[in-house]
């Protein structure tokens, strides 16, 4: 069964895109992109890219899927979009009314959807009531303890995904946790032979950047930073004026090639976080490339890296020059199959899907 | 027919309660507060005492009203709540957290409701598809073009209230200009005889504070200045520097009964904005306490202050000087009797009523 929602009907995807292997019915469903990047995003916007590995995944099995983003998007399911482009990318829009356009897009065809993947964050939750459609809200994270009235409020009817066992906040209730998944494609087994550690994710403080090139400085190692500056006193402080191009390196915001090249060379991802980070999709893409993780061992590092099998959980700057060492022992092809066996793209669809089907049936 | 939307039924109002004057059948209304402030406010908050008069008028008038507002509001109508209190007021509670949850609370109740009065801004036309109850929406300025789309949106449904023929943008299809009305209780006329100017606003570049202290300094008058700092740097640099306890005076915020004194003692009220103002509530108290205003001609000046009756509109520095000369002339009881035809409560109300009726008949 495959029925267009609104507007612009396609035709039923054909019998062979869909995987015998899935045996859902193909269900109406509509996802809620976050709108401050466009879906996918170009670099920073975990959210975003959540969203449209999502949306591709269910359209690959032949779900009628409606992706609600900006209207630069690309994407292989039905667009809907009020926004013209990300708010993060032209300051002319205001996040607010956009974000309200958006939102209400949705919901004023809510009805015609079996369901409704929420990864916009609670904003969508203050409409829910007003359509018979469940609503699955994935957390993102919280970005504080601020926003749970509004979580608490809908929890009879939220549908929670956790993106982590260690993310679940004990006052609200889940209807499942899943972990984020990668498309594969873009990342190959790497020869972990470029003789460097790498930092890759936003120039923060959460992420722990001056503490990677500590410990890149301790164990001997060149360090290689890629990524945006998000914190911009932070990276001029801390972290501009170690960068001299031989032992610390400062490469930006690099593409999927770049990326790719870059993780399959270093010996180790360095995650040394100052938060209890509810998803690391940068260190799932480590892993995917074979590159071992040292991760502090806090939020939701335990679920994603396997000490022994594909890096270190430490508690410490020594504790983490120590695993630097210790990491280059491990195989790179286990710790690759390992990683794509739990963080695939495919293993995350299939999640939603059976939440859907199971919410839907 | 008084008819209880839901929960905590009221019996219907008794018919002495009822004006005669007032023909229109009782309308199931609810009003939607801002929750920035409490409704009354403490102090500042002018979304919020419109929001108040006009709650108390229409209850007055024996309709059934329901007020969404935070929970320390004091009403005569039925109060309904999500957030405790306002969010300029405890810092704790997250705006857009208690925002999503207030309007959430009205709509989805909205069936329940005859006509929906949205004294919140832009957010709740989100929602104003999902119920087939008129949603009528005062707009009380527009914070920059950015805000535009929005309005656009929902030009088809919106009922857009203009707070002043001024502040009407071309875009947009209004069902009515209502400009705010105040209650009299609270301001008696005064004598005009306490040999000051008087500023009274949020002490802001917008509002002309430092050209009010240059005119009245040109003119020879003290000058006092009442309300709450909103811009802290242009306090201090601008306002502060030139308070000397006699020439200049900073009250701070006043309750009622100061603010009455102020203003009925003051030559005239200064109100040299430097923005198009949309409405001017401080100008109106001002009028009719018979205190005469001299405000620049920008905004919706020229539909308060009337030019020879109530005080002058000027177009600088040196023609305010002038005007504070020549409006300690007016008739003072003339004055107030112009502003009380055109700006009480009781007119707010019978024009926002007799909309509803309008729309709901």
């Amino acid at each position: 069964m495959v029925v267009s929602g609104q507007g612009n009907p396609r035709p039923p995807a054909p019998p062979d895109v869909r995987s015998a292997r899935h045996r859902e019915a193909a269900v109406r469903i509509a996802v809620l992109a976050s709108i401050a990047h466009r879906v996918p995003p170009r670099d920073y916007g975990p959210w975003e890219q959540v969203a449209s590995t999502l949306a591709e995944g269910l359209v690959s099995r032949g779900h009628d899927v409606t992706l609600f983003a900006t209207a630069d998007s690309l994407t292989s399911a039905r667009l809907r979009s009020t926004a013209p482009t990300g708010y993060e990318e032209d300051r002319s829009l205001d996040a607010k009314v956009h974000e309200a356009l958006h939102i209400a897009g949705l919901f004023e065809r809510a009805d015609g959807f079996d369901v409704i993947s929420n990864q916009f964050d609670f904003l969508p939750l203050a409409f829910s009531r007003l359509t018979s459609t469940p609503v699955v809200t994935t957390i993102h994270g919280f970005s504080s303890e601020r926003i749970l009235p509004v979580f608490r409020a809908y929890d009879d009817i939220g549908h929670y995904v956790a993106i982590s066992d260690a993310d679940r906040h004990p006052d609200l209730t889940y209807a499942a946790t899943i972990h984020h998944g990668i498309e594969l494609d873009g990342f190959s087994l790497g020869a972990g032979d470029g003789g460097y550690l790498l930092f890759l994710g936003r120039i923060h403080p959460h992420k722990g950047t001056a503490t990677a090139i500590e410990v890149a400085r301790r164990a001997g190692l060149p360090l290689v930073i890629a990524g945006i500056v998000q914190d911009e006193s932070y990276f001029r402080e801390q972290v501009e004026p170690h960068v001299d191009g031989r032992s610390v390196t400062y490469v930006g915001s690099v593409g999927p090639t770049e990326r790719d090249r870059l993780l399959g060379g270093a010996v180790a991802l360095l995650h040394l976080i100052a938060f209890d980070e509810p998803f690391g999709l940068s260190v799932v893409e480590s892993l995917v490339t074979g590159t071992p993780v040292v991760a502090y061992r806090r939020g939701s590092m335990p679920e994603i890296v396997r000490p022994g099998v594909s890096g270190a959980l430490v508690d410490g700057v020594d504790e983490a020059v120590t695993a630097v060492a210790d990491v280059g022992a491990l195989d790179r092809a286990a710790c690759r199959a390992d990683a794509v066996a739990r963080f695939s793209a495919d293993r995350m669809v299939d999640d939603y899907a059976r939440l859907f089907a199971r919410l839907t049936g």
